[in-house]
Protein backbone atom coordinates (compact mmCIF):
# COMPACT_ATOMS: atom_id res chain seq x y z
CA UNK A 1 0.00 0.00 0.00
CA UNK A 2 1.47 3.52 -1.04
CA UNK A 3 1.42 5.98 1.61
CA UNK A 4 -1.31 8.55 1.65
CA UNK A 5 -1.17 11.28 -0.88
CA UNK A 6 -0.31 14.77 1.08
CA UNK A 7 -3.11 17.27 0.60
CA UNK A 8 -2.51 20.63 1.58
CA UNK A 9 -5.19 23.35 1.11
CA UNK A 10 -4.26 27.06 0.16
CA UNK A 11 -7.38 29.29 1.12
CA UNK A 12 -7.40 33.25 -0.34
CA UNK A 13 -9.55 35.14 1.46
CA UNK A 14 -10.51 38.01 -0.37
CA UNK A 15 -13.80 40.30 -1.17
CA UNK A 16 -11.52 41.41 -4.48
CA UNK A 17 -10.07 38.37 -5.62
CA UNK A 18 -13.58 36.30 -5.13
CA UNK A 19 -15.08 38.49 -7.66
CA UNK A 20 -12.08 38.88 -10.07
CA UNK A 21 -11.46 42.38 -9.70
CA UNK A 22 -8.51 41.71 -8.71
CA UNK A 23 -5.10 38.89 -9.40
CA UNK A 24 -4.76 36.37 -6.53
CA UNK A 25 -1.47 37.05 -5.14
CA UNK A 26 -1.45 35.17 -2.10
CA UNK A 27 -2.62 31.60 -3.36
CA UNK A 28 -0.09 31.36 -5.88
CA UNK A 29 2.86 33.16 -3.64
CA UNK A 30 2.09 30.35 -0.36
CA UNK A 31 1.38 27.44 -3.64
CA UNK A 32 5.47 28.69 -4.73
CA UNK A 33 6.89 29.04 -1.04
CA UNK A 34 5.72 25.41 -0.35
CA UNK A 35 6.91 24.11 -3.18
CA UNK A 36 10.51 25.56 -2.02
CA UNK A 37 10.25 23.81 1.31
CA UNK A 38 8.66 20.46 0.83
CA UNK A 39 11.11 17.55 -0.48
CA UNK A 40 8.19 15.15 -0.40
CA UNK A 41 5.47 15.31 -3.01
CA UNK A 42 2.17 16.70 -2.51
CA UNK A 43 -0.95 18.31 -3.97
CA UNK A 44 -2.31 21.78 -3.72
CA UNK A 45 -6.26 21.98 -3.38
CA UNK A 46 -7.05 25.72 -3.81
CA UNK A 47 -10.17 27.86 -3.09
CA UNK A 48 -11.29 31.37 -3.49
CA UNK A 49 -13.24 33.15 -0.96
CA UNK A 50 -14.75 36.59 -0.20
CA UNK A 51 -14.69 37.61 3.47
CA UNK A 52 -17.60 36.28 4.98
CA UNK A 53 -17.24 34.18 7.89
CA UNK A 54 -19.85 31.43 7.14
CA UNK A 55 -18.16 30.86 3.91
CA UNK A 56 -14.44 31.07 4.94
CA UNK A 57 -15.81 28.68 8.18
CA UNK A 58 -17.11 26.26 5.16
CA UNK A 59 -14.39 26.24 3.49
CA UNK A 60 -12.04 25.56 5.68
CA UNK A 61 -14.21 23.06 7.20
CA UNK A 62 -14.12 21.11 3.65
CA UNK A 63 -10.69 21.49 3.21
CA UNK A 64 -10.02 19.69 6.47
CA UNK A 65 -12.73 17.03 6.54
CA UNK A 66 -13.50 16.65 3.17
CA UNK A 67 -10.54 17.30 1.30
CA UNK A 68 -8.37 15.44 3.63
CA UNK A 69 -6.07 18.15 3.61
CA UNK A 70 -3.67 17.86 6.56
CA UNK A 71 -2.09 21.48 6.39
CA UNK A 72 -4.31 24.35 5.32
CA UNK A 73 -2.66 27.62 5.19
CA UNK A 74 -4.74 31.02 4.64
CA UNK A 75 -4.03 34.24 2.84
CA UNK A 76 -6.14 37.35 3.97
CA UNK A 77 -8.55 38.92 6.29
CA UNK A 78 -6.60 39.38 9.44
CA UNK A 79 -6.15 42.56 10.22
CA UNK A 80 -8.06 45.16 12.32
CA UNK A 81 -10.50 46.43 9.17
CA UNK A 82 -14.36 45.81 9.69
CA UNK A 83 -14.41 43.05 6.66
CA UNK A 84 -11.53 40.96 8.36
CA UNK A 85 -13.11 38.09 9.66
CA UNK A 86 -10.75 35.32 9.02
CA UNK A 87 -9.01 34.32 12.50
CA UNK A 88 -12.57 34.30 13.92
CA UNK A 89 -13.87 31.76 11.40
CA UNK A 90 -10.24 29.53 12.46
CA UNK A 91 -10.72 30.03 15.82
CA UNK A 92 -14.75 28.69 14.95
CA UNK A 93 -14.00 25.53 13.33
CA UNK A 94 -10.83 24.58 15.55
CA UNK A 95 -10.73 22.57 18.76
CA UNK A 96 -6.99 23.78 19.89
CA UNK A 97 -5.41 26.94 19.31
CA UNK A 98 -1.63 27.00 19.27
CA UNK A 99 -0.82 30.73 20.35
CA UNK A 100 3.03 29.87 19.56
CA UNK A 101 2.84 30.24 15.73
CA UNK A 102 0.78 34.05 16.26
CA UNK A 103 3.77 35.27 17.98
CA UNK A 104 6.43 33.86 16.15
CA UNK A 105 5.11 35.03 13.08
CA UNK A 106 4.35 38.46 14.03
CA UNK A 107 7.79 38.63 15.78
CA UNK A 108 9.22 37.78 12.43
CA UNK A 109 6.88 40.29 10.71
CA UNK A 110 8.16 43.06 13.19
CA UNK A 111 11.28 43.00 11.88
CA UNK A 112 9.85 44.41 8.61
CA UNK A 113 6.90 46.23 9.83
CA UNK A 114 6.07 48.23 12.63
CA UNK A 115 2.10 47.54 11.77
CA UNK A 116 2.66 43.38 12.40
CA UNK A 117 0.84 44.13 15.31
CA UNK A 118 -2.10 44.92 14.19
CA UNK A 119 -2.18 41.06 12.46
CA UNK A 120 -4.79 38.91 14.40
CA UNK A 121 -3.43 35.66 12.17
CA UNK A 122 -3.68 32.37 14.35
CA UNK A 123 -2.74 29.03 14.15
CA UNK A 124 -5.10 25.95 15.14
CA UNK A 125 -5.73 22.13 14.72
CA UNK A 126 -8.94 20.82 13.22
CA UNK A 127 -9.50 16.97 14.19
CA UNK A 128 -6.30 15.89 11.87
CA UNK A 129 -5.71 19.00 10.19
CA UNK A 130 -3.18 21.87 11.19
CA UNK A 131 -4.81 25.61 9.94
CA UNK A 132 -2.44 28.58 9.75
CA UNK A 133 -3.29 31.93 8.61
CA UNK A 134 -0.88 33.93 6.75
CA UNK A 135 -1.00 37.88 6.22
CA UNK A 136 -2.02 38.92 2.28
CA UNK A 137 1.07 39.96 1.43
CA UNK A 138 3.56 37.49 -0.91
CA UNK A 139 6.90 39.06 1.00
CA UNK A 140 5.20 38.38 4.49
CA UNK A 141 3.93 34.87 3.57
CA UNK A 142 7.37 33.62 2.72
CA UNK A 143 8.72 35.54 6.02
CA UNK A 144 5.91 33.82 8.18
CA UNK A 145 5.97 30.75 6.48
CA UNK A 146 9.81 30.25 6.65
CA UNK A 147 9.52 31.07 10.55
CA UNK A 148 7.36 28.61 11.71
CA UNK A 149 7.74 25.43 9.24
CA UNK A 150 10.66 23.69 11.05
CA UNK A 151 7.85 22.80 13.19
CA UNK A 152 5.07 21.65 11.21
CA UNK A 153 5.85 18.32 10.27
CA UNK A 154 6.11 17.03 14.43
CA UNK A 155 2.87 19.03 14.58
CA UNK A 156 1.71 16.79 11.69
CA UNK A 157 2.77 13.69 12.97
CA UNK A 158 1.28 14.39 16.38
CA UNK A 159 -2.27 14.63 14.66
CA UNK A 160 -1.47 11.19 13.07
CA UNK A 161 -1.31 12.81 9.75
CA UNK A 162 1.09 12.31 6.87
CA UNK A 163 5.08 12.50 6.77
CA UNK A 164 6.23 15.71 5.45
CA UNK A 165 9.98 16.33 4.92
CA UNK A 166 11.44 19.11 4.18
CA UNK A 167 14.29 20.67 1.64
CA UNK A 168 16.91 21.44 4.60
CA UNK A 169 18.73 23.87 3.14
CA UNK A 170 15.42 25.92 3.47
CA UNK A 171 13.84 24.85 6.40
CA UNK A 172 14.96 21.93 8.83
CA UNK A 173 12.23 19.72 10.02
CA UNK A 174 12.58 19.55 13.76
CA UNK A 175 11.29 15.97 15.41
CA UNK A 176 12.38 15.76 18.92
CA UNK A 177 13.13 12.42 20.01
CA UNK A 178 10.45 10.24 21.27
CA UNK A 179 10.70 10.23 25.39
CA UNK B 1 -15.96 71.31 5.53
CA UNK B 2 -13.22 71.38 8.34
CA UNK B 3 -11.80 67.63 8.87
CA UNK B 4 -13.52 65.44 11.94
CA UNK B 5 -12.07 66.67 15.19
CA UNK B 6 -9.74 64.33 16.93
CA UNK B 7 -11.23 62.71 19.65
CA UNK B 8 -9.50 60.74 22.50
CA UNK B 9 -10.22 58.93 26.03
CA UNK B 10 -8.30 58.55 28.73
CA UNK B 11 -10.01 56.17 31.07
CA UNK B 12 -8.26 56.06 34.60
CA UNK B 13 -9.42 52.85 36.28
CA UNK B 14 -8.48 53.40 40.04
CA UNK B 15 -10.52 52.63 43.15
CA UNK B 16 -8.61 54.96 45.38
CA UNK B 17 -8.61 57.55 42.45
CA UNK B 18 -12.32 57.36 41.73
CA UNK B 19 -12.89 58.29 45.69
CA UNK B 20 -10.31 60.90 45.35
CA UNK B 21 -7.82 59.18 47.79
CA UNK B 22 -5.09 59.39 45.58
CA UNK B 23 -3.82 61.70 43.07
CA UNK B 24 -4.72 60.46 39.56
CA UNK B 25 -1.30 60.01 37.91
CA UNK B 26 -2.27 57.84 34.83
CA UNK B 27 -4.37 60.03 33.23
CA UNK B 28 -2.05 63.05 33.10
CA UNK B 29 0.67 60.76 31.89
CA UNK B 30 -1.06 59.90 29.24
CA UNK B 31 -2.38 62.94 27.82
CA UNK B 32 1.29 64.07 28.64
CA UNK B 33 2.62 61.77 26.47
CA UNK B 34 0.05 61.89 23.83
CA UNK B 35 1.11 65.63 23.40
CA UNK B 36 4.63 64.89 22.97
CA UNK B 37 3.90 62.25 20.18
CA UNK B 38 0.77 63.75 18.48
CA UNK B 39 1.33 66.42 15.64
CA UNK B 40 -1.89 66.68 14.80
CA UNK B 41 -4.81 68.79 16.91
CA UNK B 42 -6.68 66.29 19.43
CA UNK B 43 -8.98 66.67 22.13
CA UNK B 44 -8.91 64.73 25.50
CA UNK B 45 -11.94 63.03 26.70
CA UNK B 46 -10.86 62.13 30.57
CA UNK B 47 -12.62 59.84 32.54
CA UNK B 48 -12.29 57.89 36.44
CA UNK B 49 -13.85 55.14 37.08
CA UNK B 50 -13.62 52.50 40.25
CA UNK B 51 -12.38 48.72 39.67
CA UNK B 52 -15.80 47.96 38.68
CA UNK B 53 -16.17 45.69 35.30
CA UNK B 54 -19.87 46.90 34.77
CA UNK B 55 -18.62 50.81 34.97
CA UNK B 56 -15.62 49.81 33.10
CA UNK B 57 -17.90 48.86 30.47
CA UNK B 58 -20.27 51.60 30.30
CA UNK B 59 -17.45 54.36 30.07
CA UNK B 60 -15.61 52.53 27.34
CA UNK B 61 -18.77 52.38 25.26
CA UNK B 62 -19.63 55.75 26.38
CA UNK B 63 -16.06 57.30 25.05
CA UNK B 64 -16.18 55.19 21.87
CA UNK B 65 -19.77 55.06 20.57
CA UNK B 66 -21.11 58.30 22.40
CA UNK B 67 -17.58 60.90 22.27
CA UNK B 68 -16.75 59.49 19.22
CA UNK B 69 -13.22 59.05 20.40
CA UNK B 70 -11.30 56.94 17.69
CA UNK B 71 -8.59 56.33 20.30
CA UNK B 72 -9.76 55.26 24.09
CA UNK B 73 -6.56 54.44 26.13
CA UNK B 74 -7.21 53.22 29.81
CA UNK B 75 -4.51 52.96 32.67
CA UNK B 76 -4.56 50.97 35.76
CA UNK B 77 -6.71 47.59 36.92
CA UNK B 78 -4.21 45.33 34.40
CA UNK B 79 -3.15 42.77 37.14
CA UNK B 80 -3.56 39.49 38.47
CA UNK B 81 -5.43 41.01 41.87
CA UNK B 82 -9.14 40.12 42.51
CA UNK B 83 -10.14 43.69 41.85
CA UNK B 84 -7.99 44.07 37.92
CA UNK B 85 -10.67 43.56 35.37
CA UNK B 86 -10.18 46.14 32.88
CA UNK B 87 -8.90 43.88 30.62
CA UNK B 88 -12.22 41.49 31.21
CA UNK B 89 -14.45 44.99 30.42
CA UNK B 90 -12.17 45.84 27.75
CA UNK B 91 -12.27 42.07 25.88
CA UNK B 92 -16.50 42.61 26.62
CA UNK B 93 -17.12 45.50 24.55
CA UNK B 94 -14.36 44.89 21.45
CA UNK B 95 -15.46 42.76 18.59
CA UNK B 96 -11.55 41.95 17.72
CA UNK B 97 -8.57 41.50 20.00
CA UNK B 98 -4.90 42.44 18.49
CA UNK B 99 -3.04 40.14 20.39
CA UNK B 100 0.17 42.05 19.24
CA UNK B 101 -0.48 45.06 20.79
CA UNK B 102 -0.22 42.76 24.37
CA UNK B 103 2.72 41.18 23.41
CA UNK B 104 4.97 43.97 22.36
CA UNK B 105 3.92 45.91 25.43
CA UNK B 106 5.12 43.08 27.66
CA UNK B 107 8.14 42.54 26.16
CA UNK B 108 9.37 46.21 26.02
CA UNK B 109 8.18 46.12 29.97
CA UNK B 110 10.28 42.65 30.18
CA UNK B 111 13.05 45.30 29.72
CA UNK B 112 12.53 47.39 32.71
CA UNK B 113 10.61 44.35 35.52
CA UNK B 114 10.73 40.66 34.98
CA UNK B 115 6.94 41.04 37.15
CA UNK B 116 5.40 42.80 33.42
CA UNK B 117 4.66 38.87 32.21
CA UNK B 118 2.17 39.80 35.45
CA UNK B 119 0.55 42.31 33.50
CA UNK B 120 -2.98 41.24 31.53
CA UNK B 121 -3.11 44.34 29.33
CA UNK B 122 -4.59 43.70 25.90
CA UNK B 123 -6.11 45.97 23.08
CA UNK B 124 -9.18 45.75 20.90
CA UNK B 125 -11.74 47.23 18.32
CA UNK B 126 -15.15 48.30 19.08
CA UNK B 127 -16.81 49.87 15.93
CA UNK B 128 -14.61 52.81 14.75
CA UNK B 129 -12.97 52.74 18.22
CA UNK B 130 -9.05 51.11 18.92
CA UNK B 131 -9.04 50.91 22.51
CA UNK B 132 -5.50 50.57 24.80
CA UNK B 133 -4.94 49.18 27.76
CA UNK B 134 -1.81 50.68 29.47
CA UNK B 135 -0.73 49.52 33.07
CA UNK B 136 -0.82 52.10 35.98
CA UNK B 137 2.82 53.46 36.45
CA UNK B 138 3.59 56.60 34.70
CA UNK B 139 7.11 55.39 33.22
CA UNK B 140 5.40 51.96 32.01
CA UNK B 141 2.95 54.06 30.30
CA UNK B 142 4.90 55.88 28.26
CA UNK B 143 7.12 52.86 27.74
CA UNK B 144 4.25 50.76 25.95
CA UNK B 145 2.79 54.03 24.06
CA UNK B 146 5.67 54.41 22.11
CA UNK B 147 6.84 51.03 21.68
CA UNK B 148 3.01 50.31 19.68
CA UNK B 149 2.21 54.01 18.53
CA UNK B 150 3.92 54.00 15.38
CA UNK B 151 1.48 51.17 14.39
CA UNK B 152 -1.80 53.07 15.62
CA UNK B 153 -2.49 55.97 13.16
CA UNK B 154 -2.49 53.41 10.24
CA UNK B 155 -4.70 51.01 12.66
CA UNK B 156 -7.76 54.09 13.15
CA UNK B 157 -7.36 54.32 8.73
CA UNK B 158 -8.16 51.06 8.45
CA UNK B 159 -11.11 51.06 10.64
CA UNK B 160 -12.12 54.56 8.85
CA UNK B 161 -11.12 56.71 11.70
CA UNK B 162 -9.19 60.48 11.55
CA UNK B 163 -5.66 60.64 9.74
CA UNK B 164 -3.52 60.80 12.68
CA UNK B 165 -0.27 62.50 12.11
CA UNK B 166 2.70 62.00 14.74
CA UNK B 167 6.26 63.92 15.62
CA UNK B 168 8.61 61.80 13.68
CA UNK B 169 11.75 62.18 16.47
CA UNK B 170 9.29 60.71 19.00
CA UNK B 171 7.21 58.54 16.96
CA UNK B 172 7.22 57.71 13.40
CA UNK B 173 3.56 56.57 12.47
CA UNK B 174 4.09 53.65 9.78
CA UNK B 175 1.70 52.96 6.55
CA UNK B 176 2.47 50.67 4.43
CA UNK B 177 1.82 50.99 0.66
CA UNK B 178 -1.65 50.38 -0.13
CA UNK B 179 -1.64 47.11 -2.50
CA UNK C 1 0.86 32.86 65.49
CA UNK C 2 3.00 30.98 62.93
CA UNK C 3 3.01 32.39 59.86
CA UNK C 4 0.55 29.80 57.24
CA UNK C 5 2.44 26.45 55.41
CA UNK C 6 3.49 27.13 51.96
CA UNK C 7 1.82 24.15 50.51
CA UNK C 8 2.47 23.97 46.51
CA UNK C 9 0.76 21.47 44.53
CA UNK C 10 2.68 19.57 41.40
CA UNK C 11 0.11 18.28 39.11
CA UNK C 12 1.37 15.24 36.57
CA UNK C 13 -0.66 14.57 34.14
CA UNK C 14 -0.47 11.54 32.12
CA UNK C 15 -1.99 8.90 30.67
CA UNK C 16 0.87 6.34 31.14
CA UNK C 17 2.12 7.83 33.83
CA UNK C 18 -1.59 7.52 35.92
CA UNK C 19 -1.35 3.57 34.48
CA UNK C 20 1.61 3.25 36.03
CA UNK C 21 3.53 2.43 32.70
CA UNK C 22 5.73 4.70 32.67
CA UNK C 23 8.16 6.51 35.16
CA UNK C 24 6.94 9.82 36.41
CA UNK C 25 9.84 12.37 35.85
CA UNK C 26 7.50 15.57 35.63
CA UNK C 27 6.53 15.33 39.18
CA UNK C 28 10.22 14.92 40.94
CA UNK C 29 12.04 17.26 38.38
CA UNK C 30 9.22 20.20 39.17
CA UNK C 31 9.90 19.31 43.18
CA UNK C 32 13.51 19.04 42.36
CA UNK C 33 13.40 22.62 40.67
CA UNK C 34 11.32 23.69 43.36
CA UNK C 35 13.63 22.78 46.07
CA UNK C 36 16.68 24.49 44.22
CA UNK C 37 14.82 27.92 43.80
CA UNK C 38 12.81 28.40 47.25
CA UNK C 39 14.68 29.51 50.51
CA UNK C 40 11.38 29.17 52.53
CA UNK C 41 9.97 25.99 53.81
CA UNK C 42 7.18 24.44 51.84
CA UNK C 43 5.35 21.39 50.97
CA UNK C 44 5.03 19.30 47.97
CA UNK C 45 1.17 18.32 47.36
CA UNK C 46 1.52 15.61 44.33
CA UNK C 47 -0.52 14.00 42.18
CA UNK C 48 -0.94 12.16 39.29
CA UNK C 49 -3.84 11.92 36.80
CA UNK C 50 -4.19 10.69 33.31
CA UNK C 51 -5.24 12.95 30.36
CA UNK C 52 -8.68 13.44 30.72
CA UNK C 53 -10.40 16.90 31.49
CA UNK C 54 -12.92 16.61 34.29
CA UNK C 55 -10.03 14.34 36.33
CA UNK C 56 -7.29 17.64 35.61
CA UNK C 57 -10.03 20.48 36.38
CA UNK C 58 -11.18 18.31 39.50
CA UNK C 59 -7.81 18.37 40.58
CA UNK C 60 -6.56 21.38 39.91
CA UNK C 61 -9.90 22.76 42.07
CA UNK C 62 -9.22 19.95 44.80
CA UNK C 63 -5.27 21.42 45.39
CA UNK C 64 -6.30 25.50 44.55
CA UNK C 65 -9.30 25.20 46.67
CA UNK C 66 -8.92 22.11 49.63
CA UNK C 67 -5.45 21.99 49.73
CA UNK C 68 -4.94 25.49 49.75
CA UNK C 69 -2.05 25.47 47.60
CA UNK C 70 -0.41 29.16 46.79
CA UNK C 71 0.66 27.77 43.52
CA UNK C 72 0.16 24.71 41.49
CA UNK C 73 2.37 23.78 38.92
CA UNK C 74 1.40 20.99 35.99
CA UNK C 75 3.67 18.85 33.56
CA UNK C 76 2.26 17.46 30.58
CA UNK C 77 -0.88 17.68 28.41
CA UNK C 78 -0.01 20.56 26.70
CA UNK C 79 0.61 20.00 22.79
CA UNK C 80 -1.32 19.83 20.41
CA UNK C 81 -2.17 15.93 20.32
CA UNK C 82 -5.71 14.88 20.50
CA UNK C 83 -5.16 13.50 24.50
CA UNK C 84 -3.65 17.07 25.07
CA UNK C 85 -6.03 19.01 27.29
CA UNK C 86 -3.77 20.27 30.27
CA UNK C 87 -4.72 23.78 29.12
CA UNK C 88 -8.18 23.64 28.37
CA UNK C 89 -8.60 22.29 31.99
CA UNK C 90 -6.22 25.17 33.33
CA UNK C 91 -8.82 27.66 31.48
CA UNK C 92 -11.78 26.68 32.43
CA UNK C 93 -10.92 26.51 36.42
CA UNK C 94 -9.31 30.12 36.28
CA UNK C 95 -10.67 33.79 36.45
CA UNK C 96 -7.89 34.89 35.26
CA UNK C 97 -5.44 34.01 32.51
CA UNK C 98 -1.66 35.77 32.57
CA UNK C 99 -0.49 35.22 28.98
CA UNK C 100 2.78 36.41 29.68
CA UNK C 101 3.44 33.57 31.42
CA UNK C 102 2.78 31.39 28.36
CA UNK C 103 4.99 34.19 25.76
CA UNK C 104 8.43 34.20 28.18
CA UNK C 105 8.09 30.08 28.52
CA UNK C 106 7.59 29.63 24.95
CA UNK C 107 10.41 31.92 24.43
CA UNK C 108 12.57 30.61 26.24
CA UNK C 109 12.02 27.30 24.91
CA UNK C 110 11.84 28.18 21.28
CA UNK C 111 15.79 28.62 22.28
CA UNK C 112 16.16 25.65 22.59
CA UNK C 113 14.03 23.41 20.18
CA UNK C 114 11.69 25.28 17.21
CA UNK C 115 8.80 22.91 18.16
CA UNK C 116 8.35 25.10 21.16
CA UNK C 117 5.74 26.97 19.11
CA UNK C 118 3.54 23.98 19.19
CA UNK C 119 3.49 24.00 23.31
CA UNK C 120 0.03 25.43 24.56
CA UNK C 121 1.11 26.01 28.15
CA UNK C 122 -0.78 28.34 30.28
CA UNK C 123 -0.75 30.29 33.71
CA UNK C 124 -3.96 31.75 35.79
CA UNK C 125 -5.15 32.79 38.57
CA UNK C 126 -8.14 30.73 40.96
CA UNK C 127 -9.22 32.29 43.52
CA UNK C 128 -5.76 32.31 45.60
CA UNK C 129 -4.10 29.81 43.62
CA UNK C 130 -1.64 30.83 40.92
CA UNK C 131 -1.67 27.82 38.28
CA UNK C 132 1.24 27.48 35.64
CA UNK C 133 1.31 24.80 32.79
CA UNK C 134 4.35 23.31 32.16
CA UNK C 135 6.03 20.69 29.73
CA UNK C 136 6.36 17.33 30.11
CA UNK C 137 10.46 16.93 29.47
CA UNK C 138 12.14 17.17 32.63
CA UNK C 139 14.80 20.01 31.08
CA UNK C 140 12.47 21.90 29.79
CA UNK C 141 10.69 22.24 32.95
CA UNK C 142 13.91 23.74 34.51
CA UNK C 143 14.34 26.10 31.66
CA UNK C 144 10.33 27.28 32.44
CA UNK C 145 10.18 27.79 35.85
CA UNK C 146 13.69 29.68 35.92
CA UNK C 147 12.00 31.84 33.07
CA UNK C 148 9.01 32.98 35.24
CA UNK C 149 10.21 32.44 38.36
CA UNK C 150 10.91 35.52 39.41
CA UNK C 151 7.92 37.28 39.17
CA UNK C 152 5.77 34.41 41.02
CA UNK C 153 6.08 35.69 44.42
CA UNK C 154 5.08 39.59 43.78
CA UNK C 155 2.07 37.72 41.57
CA UNK C 156 1.23 35.44 45.00
CA UNK C 157 1.52 38.47 47.23
CA UNK C 158 -0.96 40.29 44.84
CA UNK C 159 -3.42 37.53 45.22
CA UNK C 160 -3.13 37.15 49.23
CA UNK C 161 -1.09 34.49 49.46
CA UNK C 162 2.05 33.69 51.59
CA UNK C 163 5.70 35.30 51.48
CA UNK C 164 7.50 33.06 49.10
CA UNK C 165 11.63 33.93 49.38
CA UNK C 166 14.20 32.54 46.92
CA UNK C 167 17.54 31.65 46.29
CA UNK C 168 18.87 34.66 44.76
CA UNK C 169 21.73 33.12 43.11
CA UNK C 170 19.21 31.00 41.34
CA UNK C 171 15.94 33.27 40.72
CA UNK C 172 15.78 36.71 42.54
CA UNK C 173 12.07 37.03 42.89
CA UNK C 174 11.02 41.22 41.95
CA UNK C 175 8.73 42.87 44.16
CA UNK C 176 8.01 46.37 42.52
CA UNK C 177 8.56 49.33 44.94
CA UNK C 178 4.56 49.64 46.39
CA UNK C 179 3.30 53.76 44.57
Amino acid sequence: MSPPEIRIGVLTVSDRASRGEYAVQGGPAIRECLTEILSCEWVAVSRVVPDERPLIEHTLIELADYESCCLVVTTGGTGPAPRDVTPEATAAVCSKILDGFAEQMRAVSLKVVPTAILSRQIAGIRHKSLIINLPGKPSAIRDCLLAVFSAVPYCIDLIEGPYLTTHESIVKAFRPKVQ
